[in-house]
């Protein structure tokens, strides 16, 4: 017998549908690719996306088929987000920053037919454009350019484009678990694998990050989404967004430290979110401008390991709680968030700030596991290690394309993480299992190392990687970026581990280089430290 | 084409299997039915309750038979819900202070297969046994008991039943639409009615009322759920709790100002929620004891219109925020919960506080809209009234047997509350649709004139109905009830309306009663007032 309750489908239309009808002159802010700061609002926004989602229906395009981004976040990013997904089409964000071989493979892999580019772009599709066999029209977002068109023949443009549509377009209705959104990870390994989300999935997971102990983005908030559009929906921003009717500030191509706390003090910016090195950046402007960040908040910071000193920096000279949060792409992202339970209320305060350390635990939703090399459970113990597996409503099952490979074990997808889980199921990411150390049989996270060396005040900033040892087989390497102006020597930094952490998991070196390699996210290629660097100890 | 997304059932079981994975040890306090307090916690509940699904089974009960309950909110009941629920079976919960020919009606309505009852109600289902044909077994909810026994012959004991189910009870999977629990509305006229909620529109629901602008249940939070369980699952607040681990007092049969205070004081209650006339009591013994109530942090107050002094003294006197909602049985109950939008944030203070008085927005997944007598859609202007209807996840479709009644008009239920909607979806409440006073073709909301009667110092409590008049139809009379040592005049108080609300709208007399008739939920039955005084103006 079932319930005798409505049932509708859990469609993303109804998201802004909703963000429409009852935050319609809500505020978005939106840098454009050309400069200069454009005022839109959520009924702007949803009669855009119509009128596009319009336009593509007239394009010709078939339920479900790709159109593609390669844009910077921003309004029409926004609309297009709405428009594409609404409409019953795939909205495939791609990242702007992989190789243009990626790019091609993923283009044609995920047979984009229509492909929207910022103007920043527009050399780059240029370029590729004969090797991307699938797609049919290319829309430069913005209006007409007259230079563009040269570069790209028969470019259209968005501002025209949703000229051609119906306002008053109606969203289709069907099944929720159809196809949404499409994003390939950047792998470090083969070629890009792509994640297809659907309606259902994008919903849930909106819920799941407006509920307090996760994001809980509010109607009070002025939210601005650091990390990108083009990368895991910018965790689910612009659909938590309007579930909530939050104010967002979209802060296009320059995300320098100067340009965000710029758009922080100017725009009274509450919640923002954004990956560790993105604050770097931030924060060191920040302390040189003396913007005291006053509006912010809280950030939410993911991505890779928030080193405690950011957190307590957040803390204690501006007054920003930081909620440390784990996911990845193929979780929608999030999986985990870090925020406190009663029974800390009233630990002494030290006790609290190092609880909030860590990954934090999974909402209603994610469950986790850790398991041996052979699949065994292991004990939630806060100590032991394993590999992390995800099950939940915004986990995949398969890769695109890709749905004769058994991807899950027993229906638990392998993170490729290696962590510990407490009691509490508060989760520590101890590293990616390729880049954990294996020393003499142990293993040393290279994230605790890292943790404590950016600390150091001389370095800007710093990574550990395991590299060969003819005793122990792995040691650890710290390889570092010297602060502007600072002199750092080797023994300085290697004493400075000195009852941080056991003595046998100090790293044996220390190499100093100019920058860190970053792989199209943003994180740190260790790959390459550990190529480059494999004989530093034993050469 | 589907997105490549785990897909799991919405399942109430899902709650408590998280509760009990991430929250095990989480505490819950319940006051037993015979006194005294037990501490519980999450995990316990969900062993527990699988330990119930399993002895449910066994009994051989059929997938959606119902179970009902009679109860407090305590332990036991929680342990029910998800035990009925989870095992499949559909949890229906009854308001023990309707009439006992309305008990009768509706047990044998909805078939109750078992019935758990608290001590409390031994006497009542002893009286009412022979009549109750379709039921099979009859529970009590704690140890055995032999004066229980000897009243009610063959009655079970839950103690011993749960101890003939298993722990490892495996939750049965299935359809997330399939019915998983049912309340009837107490209804002011004709039989009560059945409201069948889904496992989908419960989790739905749940994940709304989990967001930061609807209620946000918090792990940091310590919940007490005034509004009793078996009224709208205490507006859903064991299944949000389960779903973000909050902690739970769950106060037992006494809710006296007194005893509230008390569990607030001892288990540092954060969070509570109930309807106005509760928080009457619990201000007036908060100001007699001297209690500061330190810990709340919040309160949701619904179920009937909240007074604005009662927010403010929340607010100014105990530094309370308080979060007005709408609702209704028919809706799971959460319709609309106030809070701010940025805009908001730079309003002068007293401009904000007024902005927090009115029943508030509706969160994504429910849409209002108001209606003239003929169905047209009216403006949201914040002035048109109109007839309130709702659409939305959690709003039922057609009442319990009742599938062949066309309910909804145009896929919409009307809600018989009479509202204004301004341009940011805020919502009015004017009155019922029965009780608004229809003055020489004017309507009068005897809410407004109730709000403003309730502020007077003198008085404990009010209603406002209208009553015959030979000119205008119908005018406001205020029934007062005056405060301890309090001699109100008339006079006086008609003169508090002065300046407060158009001269024409001030009621016409004043009477005074000792109490006030309420209904079986706590609300004021107005249609006994204005039978009793109809013919007091020209009589
Ligand atoms: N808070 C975090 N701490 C450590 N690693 C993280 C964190 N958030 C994400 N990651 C890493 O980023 C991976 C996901 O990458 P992506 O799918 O590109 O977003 C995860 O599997 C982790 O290895």
């Amino acid at each position: 017998m079932l319930g005798q309750m409505m049932t509708q489908p859990l469609l993303i239309s109804s998201l802004i549908d909703h963000a429409e009808r009852y935050h319609g002159q809500t505020e978005i802010w939106s840098v454009e690719t050309a400069g200069g700061v454009t005022q839109t609002s959520w009924a702007e926004v949803a009669r855009n996306a119509r009128r596009l989602g319009s336009a593509l229906s007239k394009l010709g395009l078939e339920p479900q088929d790709r159109v593609a981004t390669i844009a910077w976040n921003n309004r029409r990013h926004l609309e297009i987000y709405y428009g594409v997904s609404g409409a019953g089409f795939v909205c495939h964000t791609i990242n702007p920053r992989l190789f243009p071989e990626q790019l091609v493979y993923i283009i044609n892999h995920a047979q984009d037919r229509v492909v929207f580019v910022d103007a920043t772009f527009v050399p780059l599709v240029a370029a590729l454009r004969d090797q991307l066999t699938e797609t049919r029209h290319f829309v430069l977002m913005g209006p007409r350019d007259q230079a563009a068109l040269d570069q790209v023949p028969g470019l259209l443009f968005y501002d025209e484009l949703i000229e051609t549509g119906d306002e008053d377009f109606q969203w289709p209705s069907f099944d929720e678990n159809t196809a949404s959104s499409l994003c390939y990870t950047s792998g470090t390994t083969g070629n890009p694998k792509g994640v297809l989300y659907s309606h259902r999935s994008t919903v849930l997971h909106s819920f799941a990050s407006n509920t307090r102990d996760v994001i809980g983005y509010s109607a009070m908030d002025v939210v601005l989404p650091v990390v990108p559009m083009f990368h895991v929906n910018a965790w689910g921003s612009p659909y938590a967004c309007a579930m909530s009717g939050a104010r967002m500030v979209l802060p296009g191509p320059d995300l320098h430290g100067e340009a965000l706390v710029g758009l922080i003090d100017t725009y009274g910016v509450t919640l923002a979110m954004g990956v560790p090195t993105i604050w770097q950046g931030l924060l060191a402007h920040a302390a040189s401008s003396g913007s005291k960040l006053d509006s912010l908040q809280r950030t939410v910071i993911g991505g890779s390991a928030c080193p405690p000193s950011m957190i307590a920096k957040f803390r204690d000279q501006y007054g920003v709680e930081t909620v440390h949060a784990w996911g990845m792409s193929e979780m929608s992202p999030l999986g985990t968030s870090n925020h406190p339970l009663a029974k800390h209320r009233d630990l002494p305060l030290e006790d609290q700030y190092r609880l909030r350390e860590n990954q934090g635990r999974p909402p209603y939703g994610v469950e986790l596991k850790i398991v041996d090399d052979d699949g065994n459970d292991l004990p939630n113990d806060g100590v032991t290690q394993g590999d992390l597996m995800v099950r939940g409503h915004w986990v995949l099952t398969s890769y695109f394309h890709m749905e004769d490979q058994q991807l899950l074990q027993d229906g638990w997808f392998a993170t490729g993480d290696v962590a510990t889980l407490d009691p509490d199921g508060y989760m520590t990411i101890r590293d990616r299992s390729k880049d954990i150390i294996k020393s003499g049989g142990e293993w040393i996270s290279s994230v605790e190392l890292e943790n404590i060396a950016v600390a150091h005040p001389k370095l800007a900033t710093a990574a550990v990687v395991g590299v060969k040892h003819p005793k122990w087989d792995e040691r650890p390497l710290l390889v570092a970026v010297k602060a502007d102006g600072q002199e750092p020597t080797e023994d300085e930094l290697l004493s400075f581990f000195d009852g941080k952490i056991a003595s046998w998991q100090i790293p044996d070196k220390v190499v100093f280089v100019d920058a860190l390699p970053l792989n199209a996210t943003g994180k740190v290629l260790k790959r390459k430290l550990r190529e480059e660097f494999f004989d530093v100890l034993t050469g």
